[in-house]
């Protein structure tokens, strides 16, 4: 069979078939075609029978490619299922932080036997990346690196990777310590590649070197990795040692998740997890969604407290209820617009509080405009459909006009509102995000009610 | 002075004092210090005249990477500045696809000088990369790969590499092509350093390849780094020849372009450029957002005529009025909860339209719970706020009941209708994006509303 022209579940389907007949080294022959990744993905659709006994069909590294692919409750039991000499052979062939990855994942007692399966300096290094807190830069590296000293020539290097590299989880950067192992200069395999073997490291190493320290924000890392187009990022102690590198995967991973807590955050979600969507249970789900619905239901108090003042006039003229949802919809999208591409543009550094004329200045033109041209629309469709067409009763010219001056009002109130709360969130080193469409929402129908009794009183002298 | 003390501002002040007084060996020094990504970023700081000035001050592997970080008018305006010299300098020193990046930005006069001062080759490959359509995996790849041949040994490889690699953007993935160009296998300088001189690749060559077509769209591609952690990924035409290869550092810039993307889509604006925030004009960005305004604000439409059918109940209740918008909010901002985590988990492949029942089962729990314990919330806040402390008229236990039931029964609307159109959206070939919160609020208002005057008549007899 030519495995790329099926689809996972024929596969799956074909591989059942297969165990049925208790054909293991076909199934064996299908799983060499495929990517670990995708044997991973799959794993979810066998018994618990079939996945030990899957496991134990293929190759060394590739099983151990796969297991860094499981989810956390799958690696759990196959670990149980495991004799201590399979726990220590797919060990052996993991990278150190995968190893400290799946270990964060893990009850004690098979952390236990995890730790008690790799020799003492393996240990002392997962010991070591343990201790970083969980969003640290020192989280995500890992030790495996290869360091060279600066009058090394290139065969020297050459001779390093060879007889070291295959434990690396990436050999293309190359980092330059001195005695004290302080990070001196970087040069990669590509330069190696391009000089003499005499040619000493010190002559062309790269010594501008940028880094991050153990304790800096694992999305700071992340985010050098879009800026400066790196592979490879070293991180160093307190006194600029060399302790560890992170990876461009590694990298991609934080900025994906970094992407969607933003996202979440932005509609009210708080972080709870970074399990995907149908691993989370409904509770922890229910108290990821709950704090915010909470605030914002009581805040709602504030919206009564404006209809109620002003419910004379609303009994006088009822009709002036029926534009409520749309006025407040309207100040809220807007309003959502303006939060959501400051808060992005944050976040991908393309401003900073200095900006913050400039973007008020921009979000007020655009808020004229938006707001001059919603509001001509909604006065001829308001006379053409409302009145004309549903024959809704009450609505005049005044009344017309009334809504159609509170929608530019509201607008450019939304769009300035919108912008400058996440910029004054970042300054009191808040996270912008939170400052999104819900918040803003909220603020802005207080505002929008305001505005249009105010302008209802003014115009119609009720 | 030590380069990494100074924040961006400090040595833009100290280069503008430097240039004053003409010591520009002394502002050639710092450059040498400095990152060009970070040269580039403190161009928009510099005037014309110190624009070209610096930029010649640059050694020439340095001025290339400085000029492919610049925004596009500095771009523009260097290129005007330079002698044909210089500007065949800069192009020898691009990879193929950032020449062919910028070329897309450039006006038809400077595209021509860009193309008079490539050779022939060049000129031949950009012309090809320029008709791949705009967001397919052939407008994001480079046509300069190492490619080899299953007979070479190590040894050939590694001389090939040597010869060649200098113009490669990346000789880290290295391309195994028969004669006629079919992709047959890749193999990486790690094993190629791992394995003895005399080795031939074909027996160590990884066969099962993932690959991208030309015209794949560039997303799927870009998630493809993302599943499987490659450095670079093949693209292959439709006869299955290789006929480029897509880089790590381009990949990111696509994920985060299409999370900055999908970011905008959920708060209903319509994409329309991808510069960076204060580049963009007031009319370009009021185009970008009134579109879905504009709709959305018509469809309220809706909200006032069901408000309208409602009037006399209201009139006779004035009370009910006030509470309108705290329903809203909740229901939207419920809804958007429950559409944007499954927008998130369906962009990263979490769920497929398969598990659409699972996923209604889990938000319909979900609902459930949060309903729940908002209107229990909701119910005594109402007592205890409202009635007794604020002293609201009207505000009997059966209209507290009929508020707090509306919000339990709109809360599982709300968090189904935001799970479901999502995936139907992806099901019919439509961006999931654009199911999002204010799309959701929109029908969740017009639902909600419903729910309580129902809920009004029925329970309170009006």
């Amino acid at each position: 069979m030519n495995i790329e022209d099926y689809t996972n579940e024929e596969i799956v389907e074909n591989i059942s078939a297969l165990y049925r007949d208790r054909k293991f080294s076909e199934i064996k022959n299908i799983f060499k075609e495929i990517n670990p990744t995708d044997i991973a993905a799959m794993y979810d659709e066998f018994t618990d029978e079939q996945r030990i006994l899957f496991f134990r069909l293929l190759p060394k590294e590739e099983a151990a490619e796969t297991f860094v692919e499981l989810d956390g409750d799958t690696q759990e039991s196959l670990i149980l299922a495991f004799s201590d000499t399979e726990l220590r052979e797919v060990l052996d062939e993991l990278y150190l932080d995968d190893t400290v990855d799946i270990i964060e994942e893990m009850p004690a007692t098979i952390v236990r036997r995890i730790l008690k399966n790799t020799d003492s300096q393996t240990r002392a290094s997962i010991n070591t990346l343990l201790k970083y807190p969980e969003d640290s830069a020192g989280s995500i590296m890992t030790t495996e690196l290869v360091d060279l000293k600066k009058d090394n020539t290139v065969e020297d290097a050459f001779k390093r990777i060879r007889r070291t590299g295959v434990d690396k989880e990436t050999i293309y950067t190359c980092y330059v310590t001195d005695k004290s192992r302080h990070l001196i200069g970087v040069t990669t395999v590509k330069e190696l590649l391009l000089h003499e073997y005499e040619d000493k490291i010190e002559d062309f190493m790269e010594t501008n070197t940028i880094f991050v320290y153990t304790h800096d924000d694992k999305e700071t890392a992340a985010n050098l990795f879009d800026r400066y187009n790196f592979l490879a990022l070293p991180v160093v102690d307190m006194e600029q040692r060399l302790v560890g590198i992170i990876t461009v995967d590694d990298a991609i991973d934080v900025l994906q998740e970094e992407n969607t807590e933003d996202i979440h955050k932005m509609n009210a979600i708080v972080r709870t997890s970074e399990k995907p969507y149908l691993k989370i249970g409904v509770f922890e789900t229910w108290k990821s969604r709950i704090p915010w619905l909470m605030l914002l239901m009581v805040s709602g108090t504030f919206t009564s407290m404006i209809i109620n003042a002003f419910e004379d006039k609303l009994s006088a003229l009822i009709v002036l209820t029926a534009f409520i949802p749309m006025l407040m919809d309207t100040g809220g999208n807007s309003g959502s617009q303006a939060s959501v591409t400051v808060i992005r543009a944050l976040s991908l550094n393309e401003i900073e509080m200095k900006d913050i004329f400039k973007v008020i200045f921009k979000e007020l033109r655009v808020g004229i405009l938006c707001g001059l041209s919603l509001a001509s629309v909604n006065f001829v469709k308001i006379l053409l459909i409302d009145k004309m067409l549903l024959g809704t009763e009450g609505i005049t010219l005044l009344v017309d006009l009334v809504i159609s001056l509170t929608l530019v009002v509201e607008i450019i109130f939304a769009k300035i509102v919108g912008c400058t709360l996440p910029i004054f969130a970042k300054k009191l080193k808040f996270d912008p995000a939170v400052m999104s469409s819900p918040f803003i929402t909220t603020i802005i129908d207080a505002l929008s009610l305001l505005i249009y009794f105010q302008l209802s009183s003014a115009i119609l002298h009720i």
